[in-house]
């Protein structure tokens, strides 16, 4: 199921880059749409891709590192929230109708019981992480698992009918576990790459720092291995659902810190995976520009979004789609009859 | 016709943070969404508001100070470009088709001859206006002109339904109108807020700047003169549109250096209509930055756009709609029983 990701294609790459050079407007007039247009039509192979048949995806699991105190909210709460995404009323179901996404929700480590439900892959890979911060989250068996659930959920996904994939998360302690793998994989300092999370005082943040800082310790988090020793359920389902639709040239909006941390764990396993990635936002979490500058990505949206759950990455499906409209639907300066610079 | 902006609502501009503080998400979390929706609550008096009926209105027109040579390209490309609006061919009809705008487009001082159309108000002031660089743009009565033609402009779009209103323009020479008239009015050296507009080269920068600067001298453009000694029709024609629907409560998106240029002329005739604008995107034209600083604005979309026309502003309608249905569907903690921070 691995290396299976293709190249970019670059004849469609450099076709879209053709095109864009004919269309009714100043060269480069679009600026940050025109390289999206490239990019996406390199993704795919196609100058005629939209953005169609839209899905997130949302990976929920909890962490055994909250028994350290270091999130401002009850471990509950990623149940409850769970429930609320079933239910609609959470910020990803209010944009998914707005753009015409579908949600779906995997459990892949939830803490609590979550009954079915027919927007809910059970695929509970254990009732939470293991304390990282005194031994491995998980076992390698598990790590694999998790990674598994989210290629499976992907092909799913896929069989479903599937233009583009956002993935988003839920999981109170995930960004203590994020801002570990960033720290791991990046090698910048836990200080630099570790911020507030649903919102901890300076005390907590100190705390936090000093937390990830011992995993790292305990854990030699190195390579492969980062998954394992320090990160969660709901992050290796994120790395796998990217891996497969990469595999399946299907373009990947990704979300925040917790999201972004699962592209460097699926990046360490197919390198070939950032070539399929479109960073949606970003986020106020300081770790996550460290995590987007070492996958190569600049972020759509900048609008101090903290909240994860792939909102960041669906709110940039427009931008997406615009990219996309310009490229195949302005009319070139030969058509419309427009003078060229004098 | 002026001095008839009413003041924001205050107590609607509460009631959406009180509701924002109770629905289920990390306080702040949704980040500038939250602020937007705020603001657009305090806007419209509404908590239900939603940017359902959709405009832009596109505003064209010549500048006398081609002769000195300060575009990279010829006259004839307003009047083309304007055959290219009203045919569909260009970004700004490509973006509003995405978002479910409608778009006007208003001569409002060509050169050229534009045949009548449905989507087009001939509303030409003078066909272009006089060169600035060695004496006023334009007579008072013609700027007056100017801005009664975009007030009956944003009057009859009004009568159309009007939720939510983006302005955007198209005149080849306008970035060096709109970089005199941020000079005027911000006090910036003109080096500070002078860019390459369509792309012209170093020398041409060096030489639009003198230009600029003998502008200013010449016509000592202070405040209500600014639009006639160095403004254009289009600029005074988007300036009417944001003072009329900002009369009446009708949110409006700024687009780029030009038509932000046009906000700045419409602020110094009645400094209320600040309260009614969205700043859409920020432009690579550095003037920008100092336009809307003045403004009190910060933009939504920073993606290097430099194209005008009203792109900017359009593409940031999905985020106005998210920031006002976050605030409508989202559930509260109450209703789905999550529980808030330990």
């Amino acid at each position: 199921m691995s290396g299976n990701i293709p190249p970019i294609d670059v004849m469609c790459r450099q076709a879209a880059l053709d095109r864009q050079a004919r269309l009714t407007k100043p060269a480069g007039a679009l600026g940050r749409l025109e390289d999206l247009s490239v990019s996406l039509a390199a993704m795919t192979g196609r100058l005629d891709w939209l953005p169609t048949r839209r899905a997130v995806v949302v990976c929920a699991g909890d962490h055994g590192v909250v028994a350290q105190g270091v999130s401002a909210y009850p471990q509950e709460v990623t149940a409850e929230m769970v429930h609320n995404f079933l239910a609609g009323g959470a910020a990803i179901n209010v944009l998914s109708r707005q753009m015409g996404a579908r949600v779906t929700v995997v459990d892949a480590g939830v803490a609590g019981d979550i009954p079915p439900h027919p927007d809910l892959v059970s695929g509970k890979v254990a009732p939470g992480t293991a304390d990282f911060s005194i031994g491995p989250a998980m076992t390698s068996a598990q790590a694999a698992q998790s990674v598994e659930l989210g290629r499976t959920v992907a092909r799913r996904e896929i069989e479903r009918g599937l233009d583009i994939l956002a993935v988003g998360e839920m999981g109170i302690g995930n960004t203590t576990a994020a801002s570990a793998i960033i720290a791991a994989v990046t090698g910048k300092p836990v200080g630099e790459v570790t911020g507030r999370g649903t919102g901890v005082s300076d005390e907590l943040l100190a705390h936090k720092i000093t937390v990830i800082e011992r995993a790292l310790k305990v854990n030699d988090p190195i390579g492969e291995k980062t998954l394992q020793k320090v990160g969660g359920f709901e992050i290796g389902a994120m790395a796998g659902l990217m891996l497969e639709a990469a595999a399946a040239r299907i373009p990947v909006i990704i979300d925040g810190l917790i999201c972004t941390s699962a592209a460097l764990v699926a990046a360490q396993m197919e390198p070939e995976v950032k070539g399929y990635l479109v960073a949606g936002h970003r986020s106020v979490e300081p770790g996550h520009r460290a995590a987007l500058s070492w996958l190569g990505l600049t972020p759509l949206l900048d609008l101090d979004l903290r909240l994860g759950e792939g909102t960041g990455a669906v709110l940039a499906m427009p931008l997406v789609e615009a990219a996309m409209r310009t490229l195949q639907e302005m009319a070139t300066f030969d058509d419309a009859g427009v003078s060229g610079p004098a």
